[in-house]
């Protein structure tokens, strides 16, 4: 057998991560096989199979990819004093998760896939797995943020993490879910919404 | 035929609705067939076809359920000077939608159901098209409101109110995304998060 470089496989691996995307992304999980994936990214059944056994496996792949992305938006976020507001770090990382790295490079398609997965979860139990320990990840990176924000003094010290971890979380998903819906989302939409919310004052008393 | 009355009328719609959220919620949109909710809702085909010829119709008379209610929180906010905050209304609509009136009592089933809704929309035209009127009259209303909120000093004249709006919903559609796919957000969590954003202010310069 020839020896392959690493960049060979990786390049593969792309091609068969990009091809499953798209096959899920139009077709939903459970209407997309094996077979579909080898004819969508031009490989055969042993160049698939060599990397990835099953569907399955593939989704965790992707997913896995989309949680490290994101993870190093966090880590660099981390290292900078005073940290990036929510509208900027969130606006960070949907370009990186949305249009940066999109497999294919059709946004609405990726945001349809992710959609995918989490009605697919509910079944699922491994991609549930997956799913909760990358959230867990991701609320952990928010909340040491928050932490960065109350030290600051841009928040409130009696703030809990958690919960403007969730919420602010729960945007980004928002966010992809309409992207899904009706892919015509710009994420200047989403930082432009966040700023107004952050400069929100008391009424004035008329 | 016996005449009945109206309100016997809506009680059966009602059954037969909530055995209908259940079915999807459960088992997801394609693998439940009418004859399963003729079994869940207790009623006979000819009763339950009386009031809906699909499985479509009936999700797209959960889909109009949900949105009337939230128009009715809308509404009410419209009529308040100054206006609720971002907070209480999302907080308002949420507990209406999954707390109040959730079919069969089960939140975490309903989430479930919206996301499957969801993932269905992307291959059913028809109801896409319910979601995409729903979601716009949610927009116009949320725009009204940020205009309100400009009129009171509460926001800068300067924000596109069609981007808070999109924003807000996005919350809560990942809130609702939460909620399918762990179970066990509460509404205060956004709340807090919410009210936390909206107080953020510059960072002290040390």
């Amino acid at each position: 057998m020839a020896r392959v470089s690493q960049e060979h496989l990786d390049a593969r691996r792309r091609q068969i991560l990009d091809g499953a995307a798209r096959c899920v992304s139009r077709n939903g999980f459970h209407a997309t096989s094996m077979q579909d994936i080898l004819r969508e990214s031009g490989l055969s059944a042993g160049a698939v199979y060599r990397y990835f056994r099953s569907k399955e496996e593939l989704i965790a792949a992707i997913a896995d990819e989309a949680f490290t992305s994101i993870r190093g938006a966090f880590e660099e976020a981390a290292r900078t004093t005073p940290p990036p507001t929510p509208d900027v770090l969130l606006g960070r990382v949907l370009r990186r998760m949305l249009i940066e790295r999109v497999p294919g490079g059709d946004r609405q398609a990726f945001a349809r896939l992710i959609v995918q997965v989490w009605t697919e979860t509910l079944r699922n139990e491994r991609l549930a797995a997956i799913l909760d320990e990358g959230y867990s990840g991701m609320r952990r990176a928010w909340a040491d943020l928050v932490g960065a924000y109350r030290a600051s003094g841009q928040m409130e010290a009696d703030v809990d993490p958690d919960h403007v971890a969730r919420t602010l979380i729960a945007t980004a998903q928002g966010f992809i879910a309409q992207q899904a819906l009706f892919g015509d989302v710009q994420v200047e939409v989403l930082e432009d919404g966040l700023r107004a919310l952050m400069s929100m004052r008391e009424p004035k008393i008329s």
